[in-house]
């Protein structure tokens, strides 16, 4: 299999959102073009991520709705669950331990750590909130979330991989190393906001500046 | 200008916290392969990203770090301030709240929004919880975060297009329907966790899986 590339991989979230949806509709066959609506891209686009995955629809009929969420259900890896740590009790990690879709998509957060006196002990959600001393190759974490203060970031990371993580999501805004097989996202929320600023600034000024021209 | 793609908007972000880095360091040059570290772009990427914007290195010498970064900058949007007004004091909003990065940006948060009694009239940060019913145009913001339940979604999103806001960044895990001149972006975390769970499943059996073919 070729090398799937970033935005590949969102948009194959984005195709199983909508077969989920469709299937719990009843529906049995979808079409590229319904696949791309919503998220600006084109059936072409759709119909050439797919055959990534040796999946083709026919021709007038579409995709076969419960083969093709099964195949990029396994794809993404969401066929199994996944044990994930949670460090830093702080507000993001309180509002990911409050969503409840993570467990509906196989993500159980198993474990919760800090290394606040105060916090330690606590409940959050269902997890008692653990020194982060005590976390280790023992809880056979898969997937680590650093939802700490920046400065802890790096060091969280590295205890995180001691213990055998092998994927870690990144809350905090700063660069972290890790090694080359473990996997690293980093949610920036300044991006999101740049993306925002961007697109309205674009909004305002294209007629102006080409009558400038 | 060639309409720009959300990925290039990124890898533009990307750009612009190297540059903001390396003027720091009173660095006064930069290398397409400098700009194209740690992100898994390639060179020619970054030369093609920043040749759409009429920008182009010596070679040899590479970009003027302070030009490069000021007209980053201004295509970015990051030029000037935004007035940014979050729905929801829960934990994201909190966090949110929390954040200064924003406030470094020229991302202002001048309102903050609840429908809970229990919650309007209590400070987050500097501002005053107010009671959604009182948003208004009056308030001149021109982005929105909803940081709402699910289930609110769609009503804040209306409430926010009502008021003026030009730009939503939505943090609640459901499609939002709003006017083609408004800008929408959504904060989907599960799609994270999927973008893991993805990279961890292909580490662990594509030998296995070519060995079988």
């Amino acid at each position: 299999m070729a090398k799937i590339s970033e935005p590949t991989v969102r948009r194959l979230s984005h195709y199983y959102r909508v077969l989920d949806e469709v299937a719990g509709e009843g529906q049995r066959t979808i079409s590229s073009r319904i696949l791309a609506e919503r998220e600006g891209i084109t059936s072409a686009q759709v119909r050439k991520d797919l055959s990534y995955f040796g999946s083709f629809g026919r021709r007038g009929l579409g995709y076969n709705v419960e083969h093709l969420r099964t195949e990029v259900r396994r794809i993404l890896g969401l066929d199994r669950r996944w044990r994930v740590g949670v460090v830093g009790a702080g507000h993001i990690g309180s509002a990911l331990l409050a969503y409840r879709g993570f467990g509906d998509q196989g993500f159980d957060v198993v474990a919760v750590f800090d290394t606040s006196a105060a916090r330690v002990g606590h409940r959050l959600g269902e997890q008692v909130i653990r020194d982060m001393a005590t976390l280790s190759e023992a809880d056979a974490l898969e997937m680590g979330v650093i939802a700490t203060p920046m400065r802890a970031a790096q060091e969280v990371a590295d205890a995180l991989v001691a213990a055998g993580v092998r994927g870690i999501l990144n809350f905090a805004p700063r660069k972290l190393r890790v090694p080359r097989e473990v996997a690293l996202r980093t949610v920036d929320m300044t991006m999101e906001f740049e993306s925002l600023s961007f697109a309205l600034s674009q909004a305002r000024t294209p007629r102006r500046r080409r009558t400038a021209e």
